[in-house]
């Protein structure tokens, strides 16, 4: 590596300068057709989820036009659509909901600060190269959180859906709380509601078929399905301007300003910062996680590569954007990320030509907005979150791991009952706890020699040859301070329990590293083996645990040998059973 | 195993019952001699650590009768002696320092409830097998929390050896407090405190082989050196009385009460129970953790083994009745337990002696403490303590790993900064975490085909055969959430960068398990591999790990093959350079 290159690697760097050199007409049209779909799917999304999160419905469009600038400069994917998301937006509600009155002025600065604060967040992360903290959220983890969340987010829009008053809380009492009020459910709001997601669910399924079989192209069918919420928006909208719903109870989503996104400042109130910067560390990692998916599943179809710490200052940058222009947490949404691509998206320059389409809607179709009933976006969102429910996760860890069951169940059942941020925080502690008690707890198998051959299998399921001098262990673990215990505690039995032993040998091919603890433990085993009047030898030691070996007291004071491989320590030990 | 031995698993077993049936007068000349020279030993100690614990004298005694009775019931050790010790009494003065003034008598019955408490939580854990728990407390952690406790304890005898009085603190306001008191040094205390720390220390080196060169036996030399401490008792506290050190400003330990152990009822007050349930789980864990390791090492010496849930069993019997007789927490002490093995102990039986021992001092000897200068009794608290202290820990570990060292130095930085408690948290804490972040980033090695042999290697270390259009991996690691997307990313950076490529193998031969986030990852890699038209094999997958893999849908829909070896997947898909 150059000089240059070294400090390259610590400077941001600019996808755009990489794309936008070689940008041209024919690339210009692909952006161009793939911003057009996805800004249609992006403005009823928008308001939806703005409003699930508890925010006035334009701010969800101001949420869609500087992050989705801000990626087009930082991000790393080609065709990765930034914006509102459902579970972010639960997220974001959550946090803030205890801190100001949903519609408040408040309300609103805070969930600027909170992008704000989750924008540092990614960008100080990326900056550090801190993308691998994701990780520890395992995929049984993110699995019951979306899935729960889209429980707690459908549940959430019920009382839109049918009209009647309902305290948010928990998943299970905001559903009692619909039971006890279905005397008073507003049978049009309900009509309206049901028919919208009647409407919405036949679009996802039957109506590019009919459209093809009509005659469409099939690009013209998909494109026109996608704008199906686009139709049901302007139907209801429609009839409740027509016919006077909103005089009968319908609630509409009233005025929303016309304009350009404001340049906003968030608050800089410390005691808000320290209240907020939990939750929004989990929304960046939620976010981030979220994104870098959708990225890496796109990228690798054409052969592309994203950087998931470039990702980061993307997407902290995004949210930086977002925090100034009145928004609110952004991050890569999955399904139109997927739009994006089938639709043919090239480059970057589709999402700013998407940030202008939205531009143009909340100056120009705010006042058309008006008369639309809110039960049609609540129907929205619930189609657009019901897909994320997946009880199929369980079944499936069920039968592979007992352990990613009970991370998956643990992560659904405290999302549910306690809610979004103790659901996460309990998932990883889980998940991490049950791989450390794993990991603690090592496959150690007394083996043999199998007869006529060079290999060696487990005593207890294959027959095999054994000597009562000498005694093989295979560790199938890296040994570390949680295990090297168990690795004492197994040996000790063993030399307890056979009298003639004279030779114990560890055969280390499944030994990826030995940490201090356990060389202080092979070190006990080897003083305890000798006053036991036993004698110590490893076996098929790997390469960088030898290199560290080399050079410890351990080693140096170890009587037995280290034998290349096992079938060589058993000839030179027990040779009477080779 | 037959039903009754399945029951028996379960419930609490009773050691007596199987030394004592062979119990006879060997062994019973043997216990009694070991019984002697630990109780010699033990009387000073218990007075000391009952000090340091913030609790009168005779505490310390009676936290020697009740416990070593209960140890000898339930304990698996035959020569373990159990009784107050440095290290715990310096845990229970930081629990329960903050609730009440040290001497005081809630000060006594938080140190019984501590006991309780510690006692409960040990049987619980014996009874539930989680002896494990222990484990995650590594070597390290342990090496640096013992010598930072050793410097702790050693700076809060300062005062007493210098006879100024310094407000208790972290160890370097401590330090501190003493240097700017200089001037307040009671000279005659100071002198008495010299001399004992001169002469104890000449003791542990000097004086046996000046008794052996005077004629003595080595066993009778050996015995008497072990009495030094009570020798410099007897001394100081002659001087005191014959010359009346006392009115010239030496402390003295004062009245003793002379009696039996008192039966206590500890505080059943659940405001300090919640307070004091974390320290006690951490008392608890170092007691158990402490006591373990040296049971474990004398009982190898004579191929007996030792039962860690059966200890905690026992260390909960002792500690509960340690809280029920006036005591305070308790454990199985190092040096004595060293003592007691060499002094020929062979079944706990001498632990009985030993206590009717420590109840014939607290009803015969206690008015003769009366003179006993209290810095006496500190001076043998440094020499004790300062055997613990190791820095070569710090040295020994940043040559084997840098992850351990730091391990070992936050530890130790942390509890002489801010104290015991934050100490162990935060050593397990960094540990932990360090474990994770390795695992997390696992070797992952291009391997190529060594010339002429079946054998692969790294290539970036070797020169090997490779081939443009397969790609050979070793994943050094078991995978699981925390590291599979690093395999993903991998691969993706691999895939683009060679447009040649039609095969992935993976060499999963030190894969020891595969995770369900892990697996959701392999099926990514394939599903990505395959939009990119490259086909993913496995080789030399483990037998556990097939099992498992057998009945899932990344098996059943994996389009490559799994191999039995590497060199055969090779021969397979890149014959041309075989």
């Amino acid at each position: 590596m150059t000089q240059r290159d070294a400090w390259r690697r610590w400077l941001p760097t600019l996808p755009v300068l990489d794309w936008g050199r070689t940008y041209n007409r024919h690339t210009l049209t692909s952006d161009a057709v793939a911003a057009l779909i996805v800004t249609i799917m992006l403005i009823p999304q928008s308001l939806a989820y703005a409003m699930l999160a508890g925010l006035p419905p334009e701010v969800g469009l101001y949420a869609s036009v500087a992050p989705l600038l801000a990626y087009a400069v930082f991000g790393s994917s080609r065709v990765l659509a930034v914006g509102p998301v459902a579970v972010v937006s639960l997220m974001t509600a959550a946090a803030i909901g205890t801190h100001a009155v949903p519609g408040s002025p408040q309300y609103w600065a805070a969930a600027m600060t909170l992008a704000l604060l989750s924008g540092l967040m990614l960008t100080l992360m990326g900056v550090l190269r801190l993308g691998f903290l994701a990780n520890f959220l395992s995929h049984p983890v993110i699995s019951g959180f979306i899935s729960a969340s889209g429980l707690l987010i459908a549940a959430s829009q019920l009382k839109t859906l049918l009209g009647v008053p309902v305290e948010s809380g928990n998943f299970f009492s905001t559903l009692w709380g619909v039971v006890t009020q279905a005397a008073h459910v507003h049978g049009l709001t309900l009509g309206v509601g049901l028919a919208c997601l009647a409407f919405l669910l036949w679009v996802r399924k039957g109506f590019k078929p009919l459209l093809v079989a009509w005659g469409l192209g099939p690009r013209l069918a998909d494109m026109l399905a996608k704008a199906g919420p686009v139709l049901a928006i302007g139907v209801t909208a429609g009839l409740t301007w027509a016919l006077d719903w909103q005089s009968q109870g319908v609630r509409v989503v009233g005025h929303v300003p016309q304009g350009l996104p404001p340049l906003t400042w968030p608050t800089w109130d410390p005691s808000l910062w320290r209240e907020l910067w939990a939750p929004a560390l989990l929304i960046s990692v939620v976010g981030f996680v979220e994104s870098v998916s959708v990225g890496q599943t796109l990228a690798a179809k054409r052969r592309q590569r994203i950087e998931p710490d470039q990702e980061l200052v993307a997407l902290g940058a995004s949210n930086l954007s977002a925090a100034f222009t009145g928004g609110y947490p952004v991050t890569g949404g999955f399904a139109r990320s997927v739009v994006n691509f089938d639709a043919g998206a090239q480059t970057p320059a589709a999402g700013v030509m998407t940030a202008a389409g939205i531009l143009l809607a909340s100056l120009l179709l705010t006042p058309a907005l008006y008369f639309l009933p809110q039960a049609t976006l609540a129907a929205t969102i619930v189609v657009a979150v019901l897909s994320l429910v997946d009880f199929g996760v369980l079944r499936r860890t069920w039968a592979y791991s007992k352990a990613d069951f009970s991370a998956v169940l643990a992560t659904l059942v405290v999302t549910l009952g306690w809610g979004v941020e103790p659901g996460l925080v309990v998932g990883v502690a889980v998940s991490l706890g049950l791989y450390l008690f794993r990991t603690s707890r090592p496959h150690i198998a007394e083996v043999g020699l199998v007869q006529g051959t060079e290999h060696f299998r487990n005593v207890l399921r294959h027959k095999v040859l054994v000597s009562p001098r000498l005694l093989s262990l295979r560790v199938d673990e890296s040994l570390y301070f949680a295990n090297s215990r168990t690795l004492e505690d197994r040996i000790n039995d063993a030399v307890a329990q056979r009298p003639a032993l004279v030779h114990v040998v560890l055969q280390c091919s499944a030994i990826n590293d030995i940490d201090a603890s356990a060389l202080e433990s092979l070190e006990a085993i080897d003083a305890r083996l000798k006053d036991a009047g036993v004698v110590l030898h490893l076996s098929e030691v790997k390469g960088p645990v030898m290199d560290r070996l080399r050079h410890t007291a351990f080693l140096k004071e170890l009587r037995g040998q280290v034998f290349l491989t096992h079938y060589k320590a058993v000839c030179t030990l027990a040779p009477e059973i080779v």
